[in-house]
């Protein structure tokens, strides 16, 4: 735990906004205690993701570590709905995950849902979402989860989900489904039977299931919890997360649907660089002089969450940068500088291991040792109905 | 066309129903110019169930013939939902079914609904219309399909049909499959979907299809041919026949909610002639000396109209009966007498078949050239959506 972070104005902001979803959602904390108990299970320092917070609250993560602890395991689900190019708010979960993975050494499936994006986003082909599923797995990929363990999947080709989904489509009735994602009588059916597609990979083993996710998805798995002990399995546990704000501000989440406030993946690190240097709002002030007389305002400046979030590793280093803007020391065109190096320098590294990626996506998809299992097993026997 | 059944009691009063029918669906009475352009091109007698006008009403069969005519040819589509044994009411269609395919030499496809009866059935469990599947496929592969033209799937191992019923669930909204299918609140949401797998086998041929069925079935099409044309298909055509009745009365229909009235596939041909014996309604008088009297009223004898759909393939000798019976000369037990033996005849013959069938499934289900080609191929062109 830093302590340090925790008296931070940004930190005690966010606090209260992310301590009002976890009234709002009923779900949990993550107290120190979890995340000690964390580090301690798994012999690692904990990742920044859980150092400082950007994972936050739970359901049932108490009750996934005991599992654990008990050899009865557990296994990872989360997944992508493949409606356009990945960015960097996208993909900081799937690092997280990487990293419980390799901790914990479990299972991990990841649905990508061209099927959802398909019914969902009007404008799309089902060949879009098809050719957007190829494009994101490859980013997916690229983050290096484990080839044997890790199966990724696509609903349109893994149809065999829909017999799984049938025990489950049984269980959710309209009412219940339309109370969650607000279905109209406009709402085509395939959309409405979604929810059951959402919820099958979390019965794929006689395991707790842990999702790690953003705390807006907690709605979709509560429907899950309302039936899952009916069909014989464990309501499925989740990590919730804050979101990664775009360049723009610090309000709401990256989006896909302004592409000047988000970075992608695929972006030319040149380009990128450029973007944000023009885009990237700070906390700073009218003049410098005014900035070396007040100090910044790093509670205010999408610089500093990006290098908190994701950017800068080291906690000693992001306090010296959060006290030297404070300070007035470090203006916003140095730190801007600093942060664009980082972004290119990620950047590059993950479109080198993008590319490496094209040679694995049969092993995740069919060949590797889990994805193999997976294609061959039939139903499982409580999801008979 | 034989002439002598339209001036019939029974075959009238059956048309003021049915005419009210095609009135209310909106269908087409299947004219004598139909029926005779059916025997010109099969270059055939026509079969019963078509000259008695069992089939009576249709949509776009004249575009199904035309079609033929023309050497762009169709296919034709029937199904069974698998939530018990099959009765006489539910093979009799598979019949003329077989007729069709036979004559046009044209691909069968039968979809073999163990979802949707898991779904629609709150006490039956996935398992059992599994289950039900395969006795189900028996009793139609004893019909006595050609195997290389007939494919065979139950909807939950062809899981492919999920793929091909995404652009149309992305067709169909809530309120359009509410009105067809009366859904509410509580219904599940996978009964909500069911319309989109139930409509994905009109699309496996670029080409028209024919669907036999019951006119109660038509309005499930009717949602088909809404959005059809937009999906660069053709509407499905359908002809629709009348209801076999069950043994206690010429209302309704048979059906396995009331065993007693129905004889099923894969009753005792002995226990089935005991329970004709005692159920089966008769137009008979009080007594047999009233009857030899006044004659009897075989319009209103579910023994004679047994006779009319399926036991007695020669209009002459059914004319006999029915004037033999009229004239007071033919007493029901003799009658019912008459119709045990072919009754019994046709469950011994069919169950030989049925026996025969276990060998058969394979090929039908999988192995079939049509079967093959079904598993081998991917989603057709424009269902990409």
């Amino acid at each position: 735990m830093d302590d340090a972070f925790k008296v931070t104005p940004w930190d005690v902001e966010g606090m209260v906004d992310y301590a009002k979803l976890i009234e709002e959602f009923g779900t949990s904390p993550l107290t120190d205690e979890l995340l000690e108990k964390t580090a301690r299970l798994t012999t690692s320092e904990l990742p920044i993701y859980f150092r400082r917070r950007f994972f936050f609250s739970h359901r049932d993560y108490d009750k996934v570590l005991e599992d654990y602890e008990n050899g009865k395991g557990f296994f990872l689900y989360t997944g992508r709905g493949p409606s356009g190019p990945m960015h960097i708010g996208h993909i900081i979960p799937f690092f997280a995950t990487k990293w419980l993975q390799e901790k914990f050494g479990v299972n991990l499936y990841v649905q990508i849902t061209d099927d959802e994006k398909f019914l969902f986003k009007e404008r799309l082909t089902f060949d879009d979402t098809k050719r957007w599923a190829y494009d994101n797995i490859l980013d997916i990929i690229a983050v290096g989860f484990d080839p044997d363990k890790t199966f990724i999947f696509q609903d349109s080709e893994f149809t065999k989900i829909y017999e799984m989904a049938i025990p489950i489509a049984k269980k959710i009735n309209y009412s219940m489904a339309k109370a969650v994602f607000g279905f109209t009588e406009q709402s085509k059916i395939g959309m409405i039977f979604y929810p059951a597609i959402q919820a099958a990979p979390t019965f794929f083993e006689r395991k707790r299931c842990l999702i790690p996710a953003a705390i807006d998805q907690d709605p979709y798995w509560r429907l899950q919890r309302d039936f899952a002990e009916s069909l014989g399995y464990y309501k499925t546990a989740a990590i919730h997360s804050k979101f990664v704000p775009g360049l723009m501000g610090l309000e709401g989440k990256m989006s896909a649907s302004k592409p000047e406030t988000a970075v992608y993946l695929t972006d030319d690190p040149e380009e990128a660089g450029k973007k944000i240097w023009k885009y990237a709002l700070t906390g700073g002030r009218a003049t410098a002089k005014e900035q070396r007389e007040k100090g910044g305002e790093p509670e205010k400046c999408v610089v500093f969450k990006w290098f908190e979030i994701f950017f800068e590793p080291d906690d000693k280093k992001l306090m010296e940068r959060y006290h030297a803007c404070k300070s007035g020391e470090l203006l916003c065109g140095q730190c801007k500088r600093e942060l664009i190096e980082r972004v290119q320098a990620f950047l590059k590294e993950h479109q080198k291991k993008r590319k490496e990626a094209e040679k694995k996506v049969e092993k995740f998809k069919y060949t590797g040792e889990l994805a193999r299992e997976q294609w061959e097993k039939s139903i499982p026997e409580p999801l008979k109905g």
